[in-house]
C-alpha cells in the first residue's frame, strides 16, 4: 500500500490502534501477551515492540463510510477495531492451517507457542470482536443498532468460515475453476471488506439502499484487492508482501494458477498437474510454473479481472448517490489499495 | 447422567435440539454436514443418525434457571441453544488440542476431515452462538436485553479461553498445584455453567442480586461437576465417560493426579515424576500410578473436594432467596449431576 496513504490516515490508524489497545487491556488474561504480540504492540518476551500500527485497511474503510453517510466517526471506533479483530483472529488460524511460519517477517504465533495455543489466541480474539461491539454503547450508539452490526459480523464471519473452506479444501484439488476460485475468494476476502464499508454506512445512515451500495462497493473491492494480492504473491518481492516464500513454491491455488490448470493444454497441462502434485513445488521448478503462466498471459488475466472489479466497486460507490465530494475519500483509498493513479 | 432426569428433561431437550437444527439450517454453508455431524444428527456420510439428543446439561439449567425466577422459558431457547453451541465450538477445537481421536464412541472432527477444517468447524460453530442470540429478537426479547446476553458469553468465552490456556500449559509441568487446577476449572468447565444459570436468571429476573446468586450456583456446581468428571476419568468405566482411554495414560494433569504430584514424597514422588515425564504412560504402568492415588486417598479428597463445591452450590441456590419450590428443580438436577441422591 502507497506510504502516502498510510500518513494521511494516520490520525484515523492511531485512533483504531488506541481502541484496540483499550480493548484488550480492558480484558486481562494469560492469552494477553500472546494477543499483543500478534498485534505487534510486543516481542515474544513481552518487551514493547517500536509503535508502527498495521495498515487497518478494513477500519480504515469502515470509518470514511461512516463519515461519508454523515455519521460521527469518534463514535463508532469499536466497530471500526472489531473489525481488525476478526481480520486478526483468521489471521492467526490462518497461519495455523497454512502452517506458516512467518507473517510480516515475524514468526507467527503458533510456531512460537505451539499450535494448541494458537487456536486458542485466534478463539479469544474472536472473543474480542463481540466486546468491542458492546463498547458502542458507551458512545451512546442504541443497543439495537448493536445487534444489527452483530449481526452483520457474525453474517461476514460465517461467510469467511466458509472461504477457508473452499481454499483448504481446493488444496487438494486440479480442477479449481476461475468460477470456484472466485466463489471462495467472496467469503475469504471481499466478505469482510463488504461488512467494513457496510458496517460503517449502518452506523451513519438509515437508508437500506446507501448501505447496501457501501457492501457492494466493499465486496467489489475485496476481490480486487484478493486478485492484486495473488499477483504480488507471485511476480511482487518479498518486501511488498512481508512473506518469506512465494505463492508457488507452497502450490497456493491463487487466481493466475487456477487459469493456467483451467486453460493449459497439451504438455504443459501436463506439467503443470505434475508439479502441482507434489508435496511443494521444488525451486528449479517454479520457472518452469512461470513460464506456463507467461505463456497463457495469466498475468494480464488476472490485471484485467482485477480492473473489472475496481470499476465495478467505483460504480457502486456512485450508486451510493452521495455527492461526489463525499465519494472523493473512499475513491481514494480503493485507488491506493489497488495500486492505481487517483 | 441418571437416566431418569434425562426423561424427566426430554420435553425441554427436544426443543433446545429443535432450535439448534433450526439455527444450523438457518446458515446453510458447506460446513454445515460437519457441524450436523458433530452435533450427532448425521453420520460423516450425511446419513441422518438416529436421533438422540446430546445430554444438553447447560440448556436445561439455563431454562430452569430462567423458570424459577418466573421467565418464559418458550421465548430463550434461542440462548440456551447458544450455550450447548459455545460448548460444542469449545469441544471441537479441545479436540483438536489434545489430539482426541474419539469422542462419544465416535471419529472426533478433526480425525475424520483434518485439523484445518476443524479449526473451521469450530469458528463456525462459534459464530452461531451470536446468530443464535440475535434469534431472541424474535421472540419479542428486548436489544438491550440481548446486547446483556451477548456480553455473558463473551466474557465466559474468554474465561473458556483462559481455562485451556492453562490446560495446556500445565501439560508439560509437574509442579502443578491443586489451586492451579483449580484456577484452571474455574475457566474451563465453571464459567460456562456459571453462564448458563445467570443468563437463565438474567432473562427471567431484573434483580442483581438474584442473578447473581444463580451465576455463583452454577459456579461451584461446574467445580464439583469437572471434578467428578475427573474421578470417573479415573475409576470410571469406558461406557460411562464415552472416552476410549484412560485419563491416566494420556497423562491428563486432573485433580488426582495434581494432589498425588504435590502430596507424594520420596520414592512415590520420584516415581510419579518419572512417569509422567514420559511420552505417554504406558498400560502396564498405570498400575503403578493408581496404587500411588490409592497410598495418598486422592480419591476420597476429591470427592470430598467435589462433595464441598455440591455444598456450597445448593448454599447460594438458597442465596437466590427464592421459593423452595422454585429451587427444587434445579437442586435436582444439581443431585442427578453429581450422581447423588436426592
Amino acid at each position: 500500500m502507497n506510504n502516502n496513504l498510510l500518513e494521511s490516515f494516520k490520525p484515523y490508524r492511531d485512533k483504531v490502534q488506541a481502541t484496540l489497545k483499550d480493548i484488550v487491556a480492558g480484558h486481562p488474561s494469560s492469552l494477553n501477551p500472546m494477543l499483543r504480540y500478534h498485534m505487534g504492540w510486543q516481542d515474544e518476551n513481552g518487551n514493547p515492540r517500536r509503535e508502527e500500527a498495521g495498515k487497518f485497511i478494513r477500519p480504515i474503510l469502515c470509518l470514511l463510510s461512516c463519515q461519508a453517510t454523515r455519521g460521527d466517526i469518534s463514535r463508532i471506533l469499536p466497530a471500526a477495531a472489531a473489525l481488525e479483530l476478526i481480520h486478526n483472529f483468521s489471521l492467526i488460524h490462518d497461519d495455523i492451517q497454512d502452517d506458516s511460519y512467518e507473517r510480516h517477517h515475524q514468526p507467527t504465533v503458533w510456531s512460537l507457542w505451539g499450535r494448541s495455543q494458537a487456536i486458542n489466541v485466534g478463539d479469544a480474539m474472536f472473543t474480542l470482536v463481540y466486546l468491542a461491539l458492546i463498547k458502542l454503547r458507551d458512545n451512546g450508539i442504541p443497543y439495537e443498532i448493536i445487534v444489527g452490526c452483530t449481526n452483520m459480523i457474525s453474517t461476514a464471519c460465517l461467510e469467511l468460515c466458509e472461504g477457508q473452506y473452499l481454499d483448504i479444501e481446493y488444496e487438494t484439488r486440479l480442477d479449481v475453476t476461475v468460477q470456484d476460485y472466485l466463489d471462495m475468494v467472496v467469503g475469504k476476502t471481499a466478505a469482510l471488506i463488504a461488512v467494513s464499508t457496510a458496517m460503517g454506512a449502518y452506523l451513519g445512515s438509515e437508508n437500506g439502499k446507501v448501505i447496501n451500495a457501501f457492501r457492494l462497493f466493499g465486496k467489489e473491492l475485496g476481490m480486487a484487492f484478493q486478485i492484486d494480492d495473488d499477483i504480488l504473491g507471485i511476480w511482487g518481492t518479498k518486501e511488498s508482501t512481508g512473506k518469506p516464500a512465494n505463492d508457488i513454491s507452497q502450490k497456493k491455488k491463487t487466481l493466475p494458477v487456477v487459469y493456467a490448470l483451467q486453460h493449459s493444454n497439451g504438455e504443459e497441462r501436463k506439467k503443470l498437474e505434475e508439479l502441482y502434485l507434489q508435496e511443494s513445488i521444488k525451486d528449479n521448478d517454479i520457472a518452469q510454473v512461470m513460464e506456463i503462466l507467461n505463456n497463457l498471459s495469466a498475468r494480464d488475466y488476472a490485471q484485467n479481472l482485477a480492473a473489472q472489479y475496481y470499476y465495478q466497486a467505483l460504480a457502486q460507490l456512485e450508486a451510493t448517490g452521495l455527492d461526489k465530494s463525499r465519494q472523493a475519500p473512499l475513491r481514494k483509498i480503493a485507488c491506493f489499495l489497488l495500486g492505481r493513479d487517483y
